[in-house]
């Protein structure tokens, strides 16, 4: 159920030097073994297809494809003629065809792998992020599932494009674009956080402030002050259900109430059910990757 | 357990370019909501401390910490003093100290989430590794654990450092390196497998010939073949076992009986009684990340 | 009158690697010639003092320094010991010292240009914020001035570093970071404003939702529509005014109206008087470069 | 008026990575406000024309177009079709078309305002080259003006390529290629000027050697020194007369006579007249952008 | 006589960022000299031919060529068309045409000499290695030519795949791909070779250990230590010979005899004839460039 | 007998990420023997030092080193403390110290052989160099010896330095930097010479313009056209003692006459005899590497 975010355009497109960063780490100098064989140049096809992700029970055995645009592109500086890309963001079920490719083994062989670790791992995050959303809007269809910059180190642009084509968005896209306040910011600040937010809301204007809180008095303390967000750290449902009705929300529907640490495809139901306006994860980052599976065949 | 690699040396050094790249993930221009509060130039310490990893039965509740060299050189670099830090492949229980650095809160609010993300991450490979590596080992104690080249995409040099940090080695550090007949190779391979390892043999005389295979009569055919390494592809401990019993070694020792596919900590041990000289797996570079404790105190 | 941010904190940090490149741009083999000359070796003291900017009746005859840390840096790596450097960010009359160096010929002429052009360019940006910011405070002593993303290409980090340096802060790191609905969007959507904000909202609900306007009614279409900011493009002070006087702020003080297009030094003032929130400018990416005065001696 | 440099062809090419590099400086993580929109895959049209630079009184307000093989080819990456795109170095009077493109929604917006700055600012450098080359060459017909290597910190590939699309030419590309003695070197030498240059032309035979001086005694000092060139450093454009008529040159015209510090549009002419042979100049790099309106459409 | 290494593939593609760094090296400001001449735009044919390499006496007068990709690749960039292009690892003699381009001579000129550098170079390296080859496998047809990791700084993809062109195969990729424990690591040893063998084969189980001894006491130590590879350094032909007679191979053909220290195209043969398995061998980073002859016609 | 460039600084720096590709070059994944090994911690002392080049009978047995800044700051980066570096461009005969380093096994293996590489290879250059200077300047003290840009690809920075460090100096850095008009430009011109060179005299006045001839008729009428520096490509030394006696030098002493194409350390004298002013050579390029003895001890 990957949000429809245009038509099938990529949320973005990776430099060519970070295609070649993923070749550089494999095979920088060829493959030995099919050099050796002596095989480079018989011609051959390979297919990639799905086999089920089952990292869920709330999700049916299917899997939502993503890294498949930069698979296709690193066949193609490998020599392979790309026949076929099943769409970013899509879902697949057990044996859909995902990609294709025509060429001579070396360049086969020299892509491989490297195509299939990057689809497998970024449609694991994919996968997991829609795992998330679906339970979630099973209960309140509008419902942001949001995905923080806590991606594995090196990752990060692959890791939002994943989390985007399993139907998430950015919650942060690091530090410098958006304005939250931790409670470990809170002890360099003298004053009270009030005086915080306003000279945030002062120095930034256009931004959204952001408070996380531990306690449902530190929630309403950040209702007074005025944030926009007030991210609730490790809440159980029932704490969210129980702030979502004392919080009084401003005409623009705002402070919005973010539900954040330990979310995942378990539990999103509920703290949609509870009332959370967003819910904050990290989990899809570190989900398992999916199988795909692939054949190659002498042409 | 991990194995001692010489006096606490690390396995190699990612170039100062790597950590900044880190660094421009996360923070290329700077850390806004800290800048906003104008408490950047405020003196505070950052203490980083275990929690137990949990990620299996077998291994006590300990975690095995890498990335640490990293964090602390990302730190540096954000303008924060490094007081302490624990050695990278050490074996740390519940709240450990790991690492403290203190400076300004704009260093360390800017390198926080970094320096926790590159340690859980890194420490989750080491630590998945540590315990197959100590299942395997209680079983048979010179068992090598090799983690293969699936790595994460653009995380070949942090994982399979984390690896080694964990006790494991290094299967094939992708293409260019070894010589590793597939039967994805083979379907390219008109003569029989004997005529192909013995050119490998002529043509690359100084590598070991790694040979996959998927049966019994696959893994004798290598065997007659004179591979060096019999990779058996997801077979079972029985019939590591059986095929265990019907291999003659050279005088060497070889061919060794690599069993690779599905292998993890749980049945580690298992492989090992059958017989396998080593185990090739990829789980560690999809484990959890471990869980570590940030305290930040102004000073 | 640069914002206090925190102690003398720089907002952030070039990587090493950028540094490298402004030497690279300059002398990649070396300074021909202090070398053809001999005199590479010979002891010598380099000193930067400010000369007047200029720029504005406004503000005095002083400058706002920037672009030292980067400065004070490249002249390290050339070899020279910096022994003296004003802080970023400081206010500096005529003939105030801003660096000193010391070190061999080949250091001093090696770094000489590429430090006085980098001080001198980041500094006239800091400098020309600065008087934007310090003509509109004496109206509104709480207006922030945000500068835009245009700035000149490659130089995003130093530009707006200098922004800060000079008390202004960042409008849109770039697409990726903010929501902004401009009239081009427009014409690309169907339906109405209403849902086009209803729908970001939804989708990325922790960010603020900015819309550009081009006239009053699209102002007041804009503020039905619930945006949290409304970015007047090219309205003249007076049209500020008149619209400042028809909007009803909800609790939180949004939506907040941003002046936009042609705002300087001249007519900040202005715009601050007819009550727009925050200024939205383009303008110091363009300032004439400040004059700094270089004097070099044999010692 | 920009010289004919051979056909339309472009100075030089900017690597793909610093095309690459535009990109990520503004969108690395796409275009948030078009994605979240659900605008991304409509199809349209962009087109840029020009706007009066007005710089100057002596050129007519038209504009000399640079950097819009940057602007086509970061287009172009982005996933648009470039349609039109006028020659480089050519010179549009208001209403012009400079580069039209088409393609979805998300290609368009992603690259409308780097496309636009980098076209505008190169433009800019470009136009005003052209102001300070016309009014000279209306004096004088063969009069060189070349720009230093004083440019915007990591802009000198673009900025001089802007000088060249003008009618400009390099001074220096940096310290590595030129011989220019300051009198800043003169302070390490102990001997006299005639005794230095003359080890410049045993030790790089090769290069002309360039003079600067500040004093019509250091001026004459170095035309006894055979200097190649004398770079008269802020000589009034009479100051420089009264050299030039006391300066023999040599048979092959040398010394010439380079007329820097404060050259502009405004004066250029005055000393053309003077009887400078080159005029070397910093100001266009620091010329204002001009203007470029930007049109786009849904198709 | 290349080896056919499977239908005339590249053993590996540099990334493009390698080839841009060719064109970075010598002309990123363009050329200068085209540029003034105001014939950039004029079209032209440009010529790469073989003339005799005359490296040895062993050879025929021809040339193998290499590097031909990336010179074909860099001309294409610069704005030619590359008309024809001999395939890379082939065998020339005089006059044979390499590689022919078209196009403006802005394309031609700028990639001249970089392309004829490149090609002249890596064919010398190739055709170096060929020699050796060739040599040897008069005397022994099944031998194997390896060349080191030695290859000048910044040059080793460059060099080693000019050595495959070349008909040679790598020895050591690196540090980081083999087992080879030099004298140099037995200082740091306690015990005994045996052991420290033992130890390289349990923990790094697929990989062969290589063994360099300097004396016939140290070789048959390392054929009872089970080393596969023993590599004789600096023996002669005579001292290989006898070694090789005192050697019982295991049932795998194990441990090879490589020879190493001074082999080049003067005896090869002889160390062939002599029993080594593999030369082992840098000479060919070192050879003397071929001789490329360039015509570049106006058209 | 390098010429003094000022007091042992030297020529340039390459960038940090320059020192960090060399190890990535040979050991992104560490040094996998002395890791397996275990002996990664044990100290050590490692020494460099000189062995005869032998490339000349005109030079003494001495070699000149070069490319020692680069082995030290990599030794550095590996994890040892450099405690001896003897100058770049120093005169050092059999058995001098060259570069001691003291640290754990795994800096000392990890850097040794590609420290010794650069410094064998950039001493090659460097002595090649200096064996030409020297024979030349015995003929002719003050004669120039340049060396061109067919420097092997990728080396320029280092190769040129090693020219600068052997005494010698930059003939062309690229195709940016100087006016140099081949036969292969003049197919393009309609025109005569004398107009060509005119025209670059006017459009870039401030470098010298030379011309590469092949021909005595070439030479005259490139001195007629006013060259300052007429190439003479692949004259014997009697051509140029010809042709020196016939070109009257203009009151600079300019055309200087460059003899190039084949020079050598065995005809350089003769060359200078003949009254060539300055050398043009490619050839200690493709020098032999000099040979440096490293001994390695436990500590």
């Amino acid at each position: 159920m990957p949000m429809d975010i245009g038509g099938g355009i990529p949320a973005w497109r990776l430099a060519d030097a970070e295609i070649e960063r993923l070749v550089d780490e494999d095979l920088r100098f060829g493959d030995l073994t099919t050099r050796a064989l002596g095989i480079g140049g018989r011609p051959g096809r390979m297919s990639f297809a799905a086999r089920p992700a089952g990292q869920s029970t709330v999700a049916p055995p299917t899997m939502v494809l993503s890294g498949v645009d930069e698979a296709a592109r690193l066949l193609a500086r490998m020599g392979a003629t790309v026949t076929f890309a099943a769409p970013s963001g899509g879902r697949y079920p057990v044996g859909a065809p995902l990609l294709t490719a025509e060429g001579p083994a070396a360049a086969l062989h020299g892509g491989w792998k490297v195509a299939q670790t990057v689809m497998e791992w970024a449609s694991g995050v994919a996968t997991a992020t829609c795992e998330i959303v679906q339970a979630a809007r099973a209960v309140r269809s509008d419902i942001a599932v949001l995905c923080t910059r806590k991606s594995i180190p090196f990752t990060r642009q692959l890791s939002l494009k994943a989390v985007i084509d399993g139907g998430g968005e950015v919650h942060r896209l690091g530090l410098s674009d958006t304005l939250l306040v931790f409670p470990e910011h809170r002890v360099f600040l003298g004053g009270d956080l009030g005086a915080a937010i306003a000279a945030l809301k002062r120095r930034v204007p256009e931004r959204a402030v952001m408070v996380e809180v531990t306690s449902e008095a530190e929630a309403l303390a950040a209702l007074d002050a005025q944030a926009d967000v007030i991210q609730l750290e490790k809440f159980s449902p029932n704490a969210v259900a129980d702030l979502a009705r004392r919080i009084t929300r401003r005409g623009d529907g705002r402070p919005i109430i973010a539900a954040a640490g330990g979310i995942n495809a378990g539990n999103s139901a509920a703290y949609a059910a509870a009332g959370a306006d967003t819910l904050v994860t990290s989990a899809p980052f570190y989900a398992k990757p999916v199988d795909i599976q692939v054949h190659i065949v002498a042409t």
